[in-house]
């Protein structure tokens, strides 16, 4: 009989070509795939709800994996972490319904990228967040991407070779959350295009250091046209915060 | 003439075999002391407030150097950031009194001690936090450490190999704050002797694991013998916070 396990697992992306399986590159997945065979068989499926960039973290990625052998969730644990360098964690593991997909169950993902804007930068930080010097307006920021929220074309925010899928997506939050000289940008949606985070803090920096108007992300929305948006914002500042389902 | 100037230091020291020039051994004094060579001259005296020992961070080391030369705070900042790797940052630099000296100006250091009490370690924490798994009984650790809040002789918390020096100190605060699954213990005093903030931290998590009660760490105080106080914890959780002057 097949079952599923439901894992999450966190990590820091720093080290890793992102989550997703390639031939002669350390990636997350290849590191969970490798992990688990010896437990759980070479014909496991193991799906991550997230597919993240290279250089980006994770809190809590949820997984799925589709195994033969029946196998309690603490050992899986257990035997996982064993194996997996120290900067992949499982941190849980239980029995989900059969069929459950990591992926294709989730309704959807938090994001938050951070932002350091330090005149240097804070060496604690290099690893986790994007350092722009200068201070940052974050009540500008915050005007300008509040039209972002709701549903709507994220064309003008997705890869500049974007994946060919609908463009459509809920931003359910966004939040602008100055602390010190770290701002946290915390974007919550049922989906996200490639890059469309990255995008979109690219875009609220223009705003925070003042070469864009908080009124110019309307434009950039209604054009549904890449080039108009902000540069893309680095990897290493963003992490998967959650998957919800 | 010879002038001092004052320079506020943040580094992570996970790279670094401590504070003290050391031949053969990346240090931060010793790259510093290369990064300023050539813009204030080989006869420079570079003195750091703390030793911190390897492995060790900082958020606002306090360093003065005595040079001939005449050289702007800001020039001196972007020199040296110039020169030296991310993870090590020059934060500020000005002119001091002349004569000041980091070390034996400073009337008191303020460090912090973070722990990580999660049963999986976070992947995030790894360089800065000591990973004790089972929650840690924040309370009972408040309680046992209030009594080491004053003046009091703290052999019993030098190293081992103690240098030999008063072990007479102040400990003006000390606090344990919980926010999630991290504990930071944040301890200022006059002066520190080696080892006693790990030494003081390592005690803590004894009483916080329930190995010892509340009240243990009156007579490891009163003994003066450093085999009675608890393990000295490792020293990738420790930050030099501040030097105060």
């Amino acid at each position: 009989m097949t079952r599923t396990l439901r894992l999450v697992v966190a990590y820091d992306g720093t080290a890793y070509s992102g989550w997703q399986i390639q031939p002669s590159r350390p990636t997350v997945q290849g590191l969970l795939v490798a992990a688990a065979r010896p437990l759980l068989g070479e014909d496991i499926r193991l799906t991550g709800a997230s597919r993240t960039d290279a250089g980006v973290h994770a809190l809590r990625q949820t997984v799925s994996i589709r195994t033969a052998r029946a196998v309690p969730g603490g050992v899986v644990v257990r035997a996982l972490n064993a194996a997996l360098p120290r900067d992949v964690r499982v941190l849980g593991c239980d029995e989900a319904n059969a069929g459950f997909d990591a992926r294709r169950a989730a309704i959807g993902k938090r994001y938050g990228y951070l932002l350091n804007d330090a005149p240097i930068p804070a060496p604690f930080l290099l690893r986790y967040a994007w350092h722009v010097p200068g201070a940052l307006d974050v009540a500008s920021m915050r005007r300008g991407l509040a039209v972002l929220r709701g549903r709507h074309d994220f064309s003008a925010f997705r890869a500049a070779a974007g994946r060919d899928r609908p463009p459509t997506c809920v931003i359910r939050a966004l939040h602008v959350v100055r602390r010190r000289d770290r701002i946290a940008v915390v974007v919550s949606a049922d989906r996200f295009l490639h890059h469309m985070v990255r995008n979109i803090v690219g875009s609220a920096v223009e705003i925070g250091r003042g070469a864009r108007s908080h009124t110019w992300l309307a434009d950039v929305l209604a054009s549904r046209d890449r080039r108009r948006a902000g540069p893309t914002a680095p990897a290493h500042g963003l992490t998967l915060i959650r998957v919800l389902y």
